[in-house]
């Protein structure tokens, strides 16, 4: 069975292979290993050794994104939120319960959001210290311009927040070439190809000592996990998912031999290339135009056909083997399909090919959007 | 390698194994898995469907701590803690900085809570609305006597939380005779042998709808882990850690096939008597006396000998395939031997056995208390 999903994603056999080992969190051996695996994280994100540092934390993404909001705005402080879709409401929904003031900026869900609008945001608000911003949103699988918005919240003189949840590993993302961003938030299990259980902020040191006493909350204090680091070399906070950490360790190793971010984006990009121009040749529509399609998560235009139904078309695509979501997060109707993961090209060649036997057994004659 | 620690305990092979498995969380059969998942851990504290709750979250021990702080303690509400130990201190800087107040109630460190201590604490302060009790304290290995500490809060009509981290699945609970208990919360990985990245609360349904808007924080607030348990069968909130939960329900096979609670704590006795009279033995001291040593950790006090080195003991046991911890949470300095885990009488005489020479290894001749 292949996992063509935004997340968990299908794992390589060596990755849930270094998830069978029982593992003392504190032994010298593990704190070397935790350590490296820190650096390992660091340096993946273009951060230098006391200028940032990575940060793991437990759980799932919605965890670290509250974590760096929590961190890094105080109670009260303003976040304006560039409304990409379902994680910037998520976002919102996370600093709004933690006692921050959202500001979001709405735009259309099916372009990235333009700079100049973030730009006038700003302008408009002086009260706004931080942008949240989702860079690749999974509700709609655009991939917004990180470099051109960071240069405007940079210009502004404000902070951001990225969520790279969905985007890191595969989208280039260097943390020095943003000293506007005090956090990119991630997790093990998306093009990172790890399992889930562990997420990670890559933070600046300087914003994390001025941060402190900020969170309101011990366990999402991402201070409080930069300061264990510093006295408690190589040992987390709390009991830490070891085996997902071991699994972890092991996927970065298969990502620097496929050749890292540049490899992992261009094996994606075929992944979605194949994807895309495939369910356009069984007629259906594609939920964004080519240039706004990034290469994690592809949406799908639920066909028109009074036989439509999702649930059906998702269980017989995984009868022959390929489990895509069984929900959607667009306005319009859709299926989606993630295009990361330890998948190729010829998988998702596959995957349409069946999706074509799969439209014909429900009779869905007319594949427009619906 | 047996792991002789708290935890992360040793697990059984066929848990390792059940990791080893990639899982899309929102497939049907996930669905029924996660459900069944749920309703198992509910039976286990004698949780009735509608009246209570087994709620899951990603993490460790810590974040369901203060989850179920967060969840049934308004801002600003006050919390008796018995100072059990390093626990208690952790519950403690939980509760505060998620803006709670903390009234701590010291006790001695070698002996368990007396009930009548916090019965007279909570009469002399109507303020207090809940107790925040630690079972079994890992810090020190005493087990607190929760029948009885529980009737006193259940006399002075407060409310109380039960950090049972270490102690659930082996020491007797069921919620059904706790009505003064909002929550109980634990993890997959001390008594119930799985692997670590899920925690569980146990808590009264009445007691979550009364309790909406109190946490604070989306992530932390098990009213909201309850809501979306009821609006969407069988679904997380967020990503769940997919491997780390199919290898607890085989853990909790096995757990049903050697007898439930009753047998594990039958092996968990056997264990610590044997490390008990074992290190007597050796003429070491272990730190409790007998009546009070729980089953789940023991502490022995570091021999006095001018030899003796912590790191030293636990690197040359390491050798020989025993890892215990290597630093004390006591007040005198101490080595500590979890006896939990897949482990049994045979195992730990073993370790005895080791002990003993690396004892002669080392020089150690004075062996009473440092």
């Amino acid at each position: 069975m292949l996992l063509l999903i935004p997340g968990p994603v299908t794992t390589r056999p060596e990755v849930r292979e270094a998830l069978c080992v029982d593992i003392a969190p504190w032994d010298p051996a593990s704190r070397d290993f935790y350590a490296r695996l820190c650096a390992r994280v660091l340096a993946l994100a273009g951060g230098r050794d006391g200028v940032h540092a990575a940060l793991p934390l437990p759980g799932c993404g919605h965890f670290i994104v509250e974590a760096a909001i929590r961190t890094f705005l105080a109670p009260g402080e303003a976040l304006l939120v560039p409304m990409t879709g379902a994680y910037s409401e998520r976002m919102t929904r996370l600093a709004v319960e933690a006692g921050r003031r959202v500001v979001p900026l709405p735009i259309p869900d099916d372009r990235p959001a333009a700079p100049s609008a973030v730009a006038a945001a700003l302008a408009a608000d002086p009260t706004i210290g931080h942008v949240g911003m989702v860079y690749s949103e999974t509700g709609t699988g655009i991939c917004h311009d990180l470099p051109t918005i960071g240069a405007a919240v940079r210009q502004a003189g404000r902070r951001m927040i990225v969520d790279a949840v969905s985007a890191f590993g595969a989208l280039p993302f260097d943390i020095a070439r943003h000293p506007e961003v005090d956090a990119a938030v991630f997790t093990a299990n998306k093009c990172l190809e790890g399992v889930p259980g562990i997420a990670f902020a890559v933070a600046r040191v300087d914003r994390l000592e001025e941060s402190a006493g900020n969170a309101g909350s011990w366990s999402l204090d991402l201070t409080d996990v930069y300061a264990h680091q510093v006295e408690n070399w190589g040992t987390a906070r709390f009991t830490p998912p070891a085996q997902v950490l071991n699994a972890f360790d092991r996927a970065l190793d298969l990502y620097e031999t496929e050749g890292g971010q540049p490899a992992r984006l261009a094996r994606y990009e075929a992944n979605m290339r194949t994807l895309y121009d495939g369910v356009r040749r069984l007629g259906l529509s594609p939920y964004l135009a080519e240039d706004a399609q990034g290469p994690i998560i592809v949406n799908v235009h639920a066909p028109a056909d009074p036989a439509w139904n999702l649930q059906v078309f998702v269980d017989a695509l995984k009868r022959r083997g390929f489990l895509i979501s069984n929900f959607h997060n667009t306005l319009r109707p859709s299926f989606r399909v993630g295009c990361i993961g330890a998948i190729a090209p010829a998988d998702m060649a596959r995957a349409v090919s069946a999706m074509g036997q799969v439209l014909e057994e429900m009779g869905i004659r007319r594949r427009e959007a619906a």
